[in-house]
């Protein structure tokens, strides 16, 4: 057997000179004099020969030190400390705050609320072409998509418009991305108009519909500000990576289908989202022939027309403008046939009147007073979680290729303020859109000008274009729509996560199920209990490790991941394969780890050398925290094993283990056998 | 500085004889050449004065080849092996049976399912009489229990009785436990009544309401059997040892005010069980002078004779008989004092009628058809959990103490079955009972004979004496079941448990409030709810731990927990403080990790040495699984840490994340900056 422990020989002297309790650690200089009295001492050793039983007593007392060290730990954190320290306040910023002089304390505020008061100062006019360049490139991709999104949120298309105007202008002075573009987004206006619809029919009530929707996004932004003040920008990881995957690919599906009902002209479609419902009005109304084939094939040429446009810009990525501007383009030509042909004398829908003008004030249309007010509340923060969620991973990936650092919080509070503003003029939930950003990223922007530029096009386009939209046929929105839809569908992630993470995949698919099958919501909620259901499942994952010690080290490893390990022979040594024995899996781990010493099968530690197991070492390095169940079958554990003359000993307890077992003394029960290691607990079983 | 790694001179060797992958491990005799060869090598070294770097040459080699072993390990288990293993079915069991000739297989399959036929063969006359005079001990308290109880699950009081016959013989073929007394409890009787008479009056449509928990007594056996068979015992887990705790209490409370009705005579009362509703009821009763002065003396008087022989008996242990049979004692004086008095005419309420004769069958009343089949369905569920948890909680606490094992599965099936023949014999829910088996235990029984004494006594009662309980006052019952109560509520365990974990508290007293100021459901709801909470609140706590060396050791330790750890210069050693990287604590554990890099005022590593971190080591040994958003972060950690020109380092990956980290290649993005320790880490970095 190899030696363990020879790298203590002649440490003791400065072991020693350590008292337990917080003291202040030793300097590097000193430390490296102990480093040439350990090789003086070593070479000593070996030419004054000293007796092996000289080193071994040495040993024994840095061992006996350390045990010390470890039975005796500062008290650890409070949880509520622990917590407080989670979502640290404001705490480091006031005080750095009230350093500085007042002058200097109200720019250092405003920097930090408007960060567009920092950057402005050495904005200069070569920056200013790109962001105008990329806000013109931004403002032609995002109107006819606006007006298509406001459709799908089923609101009047102005809303759509209204929303690229006011929230981009708030982003911008308050935002820390830079290449963001915001305004509305499919999936945003598909959860919307799911959720809501079910309170108030668009269809029967526009105008109740268009206030909750209102009132909704206000509540959106109230939430979003509260977390990104509260500093919990943590409630936006709550949706898994796998989950956002699989929620956006089915929502993507579920959009690409409600777009059946523009391209093909149908009058009579479902209300629900599912693939069944749409699927069947999608049958019926073909099979009653109740749709336009000239809907369709102008539907259809333009979408295969924004598609190649799309595939020549990723062929060629000098050509990004080409698939930006394709959607005005196809809303241009489309719009000039319809008025050349009077298509719309034949049964082609056209978008009809949209209402001109600045946003109009939408503060009276908030409805706190409905009886819908708690289900429009939860709406809200159902709404601002998705839209936090889609805007800080388009933000972050971004951030990340620029190498500049973005703060989640202040871009909650950036978010918050533009969508409560939003909700006083006529705008409904805007956020981050992945598309867009891209075109934007692409275009070469700069600063947020570039939002800026795109609401004054979109403004100007509302205050004077509107009325050539009259023509323009329904059918173009939905193939804009479609076109959009591929970015959403990611398979070549979808067969990552497959790869490495099959629960992972698990929710993903769940989510894409729950949005396709059942709704948004149910999918939000298939894919949110799914992953927590994961948490708990591999927290409390009740199993043990058998370590063994890897030749030439005096590291002890899992047997099964270390092949080479050796089991030392009489010396059951388990790992606990969990961070937390409570009362989930802690009589599982006590029953396993009985089976396993009973167990007249378990010829690795018998045939070998014929001696029965002498002693159990618990490694409870996995184990962060134990509950009262958990200590409750460890004394359990402790009494079976004392009747069977068993010793027990435990290895490497965490602060707060550590501190709890000594609270219940269960130190005392085990005669103190607790170690550092599992080195040093088969250093002190051989002495 | 100590110089790290001196115990790896002329391991080598060794180590290269050694190619990585799964290998048959090392014999323990080359290990000891080995050891032998350290030694020879170590003084070889000290006397040759070999040159420094030839020893580091070869440790470099050690390293390496260890670092091998790191990143080739065989393939982890899947998800799905490792909970095979979890949920072990009868595989062991069935192979060891085909090996056997087919008489000795039916002996060993009718031990395996009818432990009775392993101990009636030893079973002899000094056991019997030991066990009559526990069963016959058992039967004085377990009668008028058992009546108490009915009232209590507002059933006709010979419903108690039946409980207390076929269960117990049941029990007693099947069951491993030779202590536990089985029939009706209290707590189980008060969540059959609270959540069936939800369905059903019991006061309006007793017949009825009889089916109905007759009914949720067949879906209890089912379920219980339905657990044991498929090894699904870990589901009596989920309620944690806190959450018992507080629930028992919460119930006794509201037991205890139940019986004010009974005790006070009270004609009209609620059907409610929360403390407000039931001290209104009371106080109205008082008020309005519905309630009778003669109960409450009788009740009173004979209350305070069953907690004074309870006190006698704790005080002298061998007076334990005394409480035993003292409510049996107070049942017969108190008929007769009825009896003698006439007080029935003045009225004092008597428990009038009672159904003698044996168990009638009752497998018609069982209403499978009834619209509340699936609520009944809910109420099985949760009467089997609780009443599992409460039988296994009494059953273990006892074989530990007497030293042999308890087999939970075997258990429950037992439970399940005794159950299930209870529904069709007019029994409702039984399981062990706390006080009972305590009195059994005290009694001296040596197995479950005493429960068939017990039952056969019961019946002999329900034949010929039930006519003699005509006069017995209702007050009496209350009294009885009062008595019990104060073993259900522990305070000095309520104690431990918040010296112990406060979270666990809170879980328990949520439970006790749940079920005071709620109903039963809503206390075991508040319970599990806070339970799992607390499971994933610690599972994805998001925080590190920084380390540094433990004076004389190669062991890296929190600097929190062993103040006397000394952080090396330059690097940065980062523990993850919990079991999973996941989506909901990833990107907090990057951003804490970059926070600390770019904090200026981290004085500890900036002001001794003037070294900015060159090094982050990332020690993984806590984290059991990674997930891909958690692999996201750290490939953007990595990102960020290059831009800075900081190496970024693991050390002691477990076997399912290095599995993840190569499959998606981080390995090779950190230039292969895998270390089995922090030790090794810091000796490659010195290189």
């Amino acid at each position: 057997m190899p030696k363990p422990g020879i790298k203590h020989f002649g440490m003791n002297n400065s072991a020693n000179s350590y008292s337990p309790g917080p003291e202040i650690p030793l300097r590097e200089q000193e430390l490296s004099k102990f480093s040439q009295t350990l090789q003086d001492l070593m070479a000593a050793s070996a030419v004054e020969s000293s007796t092996e039983q000289e080193m071994l007593d040495l040993e024994k007392q840095g061992l006996a030190d350390r045990t010390q060290w470890l039975l005796n730990p500062p008290e650890p954190p409070g949880l509520l400390r622990a917590f407080k320290e989670t979502v640290s306040p404001f705490g480091n910023k006031l005080q750095s705050l009230n350093r500085q002089s007042r002058p200097k304390r109200v720019v250092s505020v405003l920097q930090e609320v408007f960060p567009i008061v920092s950057w402005c100062q050495d904005y200069k006019a070569k920056k200013f072409k790109n962001d105008l360049l990329a806000g013109l490139t931004l403002a032609s991709l995002c109107i006819p998509q606006s007006i298509g999104y406001a459709t799908l949120a089923k609101l009047a298309p102005q809303y759509g418009l209204y929303t690229s105007v006011v929230p981009p202008l708030i982003y911008a002075v308050m935002g820390t991305s830079r290449e963001i573009a915001i305004g509305p987004v499919a999936v945003i206006s598909l959860l919307l108009s799911s959720m809501v619809q079910k309170l108030e029919d668009p269809v029967v009530n526009p105008i109740a519909y268009t206030n909750l929707v209102l009132t909704a996004t206000f509540f959106a932004g109230m939430f979003q500000a509260a977390f990104g003040l509260f500093r919990s920008g943590f409630l936006v990881d709550f949706l898994s990576h796998a989950a956002i995957v699989g929620f956006m690919a089915g929502a993507a599906i579920v959009i690409g289908l409600q777009q059946l009902k523009g391209l093909l002209g149908i009058s009579h479609f479902t209300n629900k989202t599912d693939v069944i419902s749409v699927m069947e009005a999608v049958w019926k109304s073909l099979y009653d022939h109740h749709w336009n084939p000239h809907d369709c094939i102008l539907g259809c040429s333009f979408l295969i027309f924004i598609l190649t446009t799309r595939f020549l810009g990723k062929r060629n990525r000098k050509l990004f403008w080409l698939p930006a501007i394709a959607p005005l383009i196809s809303v241009v030509l489309s719009t000039v046939i319809v008025i050349i042909t009077r298509a719309d004398k034949h049964g082609v829908k056209t978008v009809k009147h949209i209402k001109g003008g600045l946003n109009p004030s939408s503060v009276h249309q908030l409805q706190f007073n409905s009886p819908h007010v708690g289900e429009v509340a939860k709406i809200g923060l159902i709404v601002a979680i998705v839209a936090l969620t889609e805007a800080v991973a388009v933000g972050r990936s971004f951030a990340s290729s620029k190498g500049y650092h973005l703060d989640g919080n202040k871009e909650m509070v950036a978010m918050g303020f533009m969508n409560l503003v939003g909700s006083f003029t006529s705008c409904y939930v805007a956020t981050g859109s992945f598309s867009r950003s891209a075109v934007n990223f692409s275009a070469g922007c700069e600063t947020a000008v570039s939002n800026i530029v795109m609401a004054i096009t979109v403004f100007i386009s509302l205050e004077f274009f509107t009325k050539l939209l009259y023509y323009t046929p329904v059918a173009i929105l939905a193939s804009i729509i479609l076109s959009a839809l591929p970015g959403l569908i990611d398979f070549s992630e979808g067969f990552r996560i497959w790869k490495v993470d099959k629960l992972d995949f698990l929710a993903c698919i769940g989510a894409l199920l729950g949005v396709v099958f059942g709704s948004a919501e149910i999918g939000l909620l298939v894919a949110v209990t799914l992953s927590f259901m994961k948490i708990i499942l591999i927290s409390i994952q009740p199993g043990i490790d058998i370590l063994g010690r890897l030749p030439g080290t005096d590291v002890f490893c899992d047997v099964n991941q270390y092949p080479m390990a050796i089991k030392p022979p009489g010396i059951l040594i388990v790992r606990i394969k969990s961070s937390l024995l409570c009362f989930a899996n802690a009589n599982f781990v006590r029953e396993r780890i009985v089976k396993r010493i009973s167990n007249k099968e378990d010829e690795d530690t018998k045939e070998k050398d014929g001696r029965t197991i002498q002693l159990v070492l618990l490694d409870m390095s996995n184990l962060l925290e134990i509950d009262t169940s958990g200590i409750a079958s460890l004394e359990e554990l402790q009494k079976h094993l004392d009747s069977k003359g068993i010793k027990l000993a435990i290895a490497n307890p965490r602060w707060r283990v550590i501190h709890k077992l000594r609270l219940v003394n269960f130190v005392g029960k085990i005669a103190g056998r607790v170690f550092l290691t599992a080195g040093e607990a088969m250093l002190a079983d051989q002495k």
